[in-house]
């Protein structure tokens, strides 16, 4: 207090991992921030750490012309805003800027900019990242709102995010949220392909403990079945399939992104066939009881088969055939994923280009997203398909994932993503035209009644 | 012996279930019939009741004009017929008839056509109805071959299949497992339904032992949402959810059906998205160790959850709201099924009218199949899709299931079919033309690319 700190004082609910780092970053940078959760040890922490603390959501933001929410859920978010004890839109000081960090669909968003005073203004800025980014202020972040409400908020903004990754998001509230939900697609899907990979290549090659060490090199090291997540919670995977390290992104937390891409779906009509079923198999390890468990220890799911599945008529692949058909069942969901979080973005009526540039350097990217996506773009936008010059067909690709289905099931392991890219690959195809050689890998996306 | 039987002698290969009953038919019947199984004891029980026994395949076979191969799988028909201890297909007397009763795939019986003698005529022959059918002789037969193999085998045929229910499908060898094959998508999808339907029932409703016995009643009652196999299998359920009472169909017969299915359509580049999302969730049943389980205890699956997913935010539906979800899950699938099987049966060249008749009677019938069929058929015969005049249009079942997956989703119950079913039913509304208020339920089929 004995600095006079030119900064403006802010206000921070929800002291998470996430927003823990966040709040503690501004302390540093130099802001006067008063924290609430309702854990109270945390708060405990933040005092140590800096900052300073509420007893009551309406307390924490009464003298703060910034207020930053960044609990778990929308539910979350209304309670402390508008239901819970003491909350806290009613306190918000006039004119204040309420930056909602949470991710959290794009209708909740929208509706509650038509519930706050007329005076306060909204930023919809749902981060990507993970807590040691939070912590470095080095975050992605996806603003939408009112051209006013991003003005001011946006040195906030600046302090919390990498520079190359904080994204003015067209379209007002709730695009901010729509681009972080199109980001998820990749997501949700792709780290349940990271269990369903090494599941996958566990019942293949046997003895675990010294071949997923080489399934994950043979991956990463792989022209086009790298992906962000697979490299991210692999590494978890081999300690005790996840469980043997402390929980660093909870199955439940996926599982509440998931739903946020399917409810939305839903609301507009569109199709998330991958999501979907990434979806169902969470529910089904929620159903375990491993919500609590890290996300990685899906891969369970997968190698409980192990000896339990009867007699199996294993073709005769070597080490090397074995690990070809793990390469091409992930770059199949990839390619599918893709499609899909593209199609998806056109839908909610993105900047396709935006989208491109902020997965292909975030959580949800992959090479396959990479490579194809701006070919997919492009048949979003209207452009004739082109016929392929050279490269990897559609069919080619159906081919290879074909045969990883297919020995998937001689194996009786599930490959639940893998499968369901393969049905959705050949009804492509069953809707092409003639000539399916030379259909470009990035048609898949016409499934979606471009 | 005294008797001057002017019937055939006949051998039979495998006594298993469906096996020891039409074989011991045959012997009521009057026939000869000299039969082998590899297991012992059901040997001495088809002496006691008449039969003769034979040590080994090739000496069953050596003095009978007429051959029925019944065991369980394509691997144990090649087995007893080409590479086991003394093999059968060798011994075969001149000009006799092989009737391969099994379910196998289309590829194996035409590829069996090509090693066998030449003077030896082959009937793919795979029969349905179960145990007690069997040994009525009151199977359902779906007979394929030449007209001479046909006409030769007809006698026996007509012994063991209802009369109302021998089909002779056209095609040649192959054509009855093709039949046969597109009868099971509906039943891969339908028995797995049963268990979807039960299980979300008893998540929304609680207290199963109360609760489900209502839910059967429900959907029995229902105009839309009966089917055979959930009327078959859910008594079965309601005896702790298939484990109190004895096997009636093993999970791993189901798997394999499914697996035929799948692996042809791989052949045949076709997309079987509801079938193969059913087999994905069969392998994880089996991966539990649940293989030898009846397939109606597949139930636990989607019960297990009960009391581990964590908070839930149920809708304040009344009991008759929850059903009426549970009625939409169902018919929903359905839908699918029916156009999956339809479709794939255009694909194999069948006779659609054939097609038909046979399921809507079988044990794949569902009310949904028998009334959205037909027109169904008339879009694969390249009729134009008529706008709907009145009732039910493919949105108004699409906001229905998509209420039963939203709700299973606030309930975190996996409804891994119904979740599926509404993502083809929404693609297939991305591309339909632009009134889908007047799109009548079976233009779900264009999905297929017809």
């Amino acid at each position: 207090m004995a600095t006079t700190s030119t900064k403006p004082s802010v206000s921070f609910i929800g002291l998470g991992a996430m927003g823990f780092g966040m709040a503690t970053h501004l302390v540093k940078q130099g802001y006067r921030v008063t924290g609430f959760d309702v854990w109270e040890p945390t708060l405990s922490r933040f005092v140590a750490a800096g900052g300073l603390s509420a007893s009551t959501p309406a307390s924490a933001v009464r003298d703060s012309p910034l207020c930053v929410v960044m609990v778990a859920t929308a539910a979350q978010a209304d309670s402390v805003l508008f239901s819970g004890d003491a909350p806290a839109a009613a306190a918000l000081p006039q004119g204040a800027i309420l930056l909602l960090c949470s991710t959290v669909p794009c209708a909740y968003v929208q509706g509650l900019a038509t519930r706050l005073r007329p005076d306060v203004r909204l930023a919809d800025c749902p981060v990507s990242g993970g807590a040691a980014r939070a912590a470095d202020g080095t975050l992605s972040i996806m603003a939408g709102g009112s051209e006013e409400a991003l003005s001011a908020a946006m040195e906030l903004l600046r302090e919390l995010a990498d520079p190359a990754k904080l994204y003015v998001v067209a379209g007002g509230v709730g695009a901010g949220s729509n681009m972080k939900m199109c980001h998820q697609v990749l997501a949700a899907v792709q780290i349940l392909a990271a269990s369903e990979g090494m599941g996958f290549a566990a019942r293949l090659l046997g003895s675990p403990a010294t071949t997923l060490p080489r399934a994950r090199d043979a991956v990463l090291g792989s022209p086009e079945s790298w992906a962000w997540m697979f490299e991210n919670r692999v590494p978890r995977m081999l300690e005790k399939e996840g469980l043997g390290v402390p929980v660093a992104s909870a199955l439940t937390i996926i599982v509440k992104d998931a739903g946020i891409i399917t409810s939305e779906a839903r609301r507009r009509g569109f199709a998330t066939p991958m999501t979907s079923v990434a979806e169902q198999v969470y529910f089904a390890g929620v159903g375990r009881g491993w919500g609590a468990d890290d996300d990685s220890s899906m891969i369970r799911l997968y190698t409980e088969g192990e000896g339990k599945v009867g007699p199996v008529s294993a073709t005769d692949y070597d080490d090397e055939g074995k690990l070809k058909l793990v390469l091409a069942l992930l770059k199949g969901i990839y390619l599918c994923a893709a499609a899909e979080a593209i199609a998806f973005a056109k839908r909610c009526q993105l900047d396709l280009d935006q989208v491109y540039e902020l997965c292909v350097n975030a959580a949800g990217g992959s090479t396959v997203f990479k490579n194809v996506g701006p070919e997919m773009m492009k048949l979003c936008r209207g452009e004739a398909l082109v016929a392929l010059e050279g490269g990897e067909s559609l069919g080619d690709l159906e081919r290879q994932l074909q045969e990883a289905v297919a020995e998937a099931q001689r194996l009786k392991v599930p490959v639940f993503l893998g499968s369901q890219a393969l049905s959705l690959i050949r009804l492509a195809l069953q809707h092409a035209p003639t000539n399916v050689e030379k259909l470009p890998r990035a048609a898949v996306t016409t499934l979606w009644g471009l």
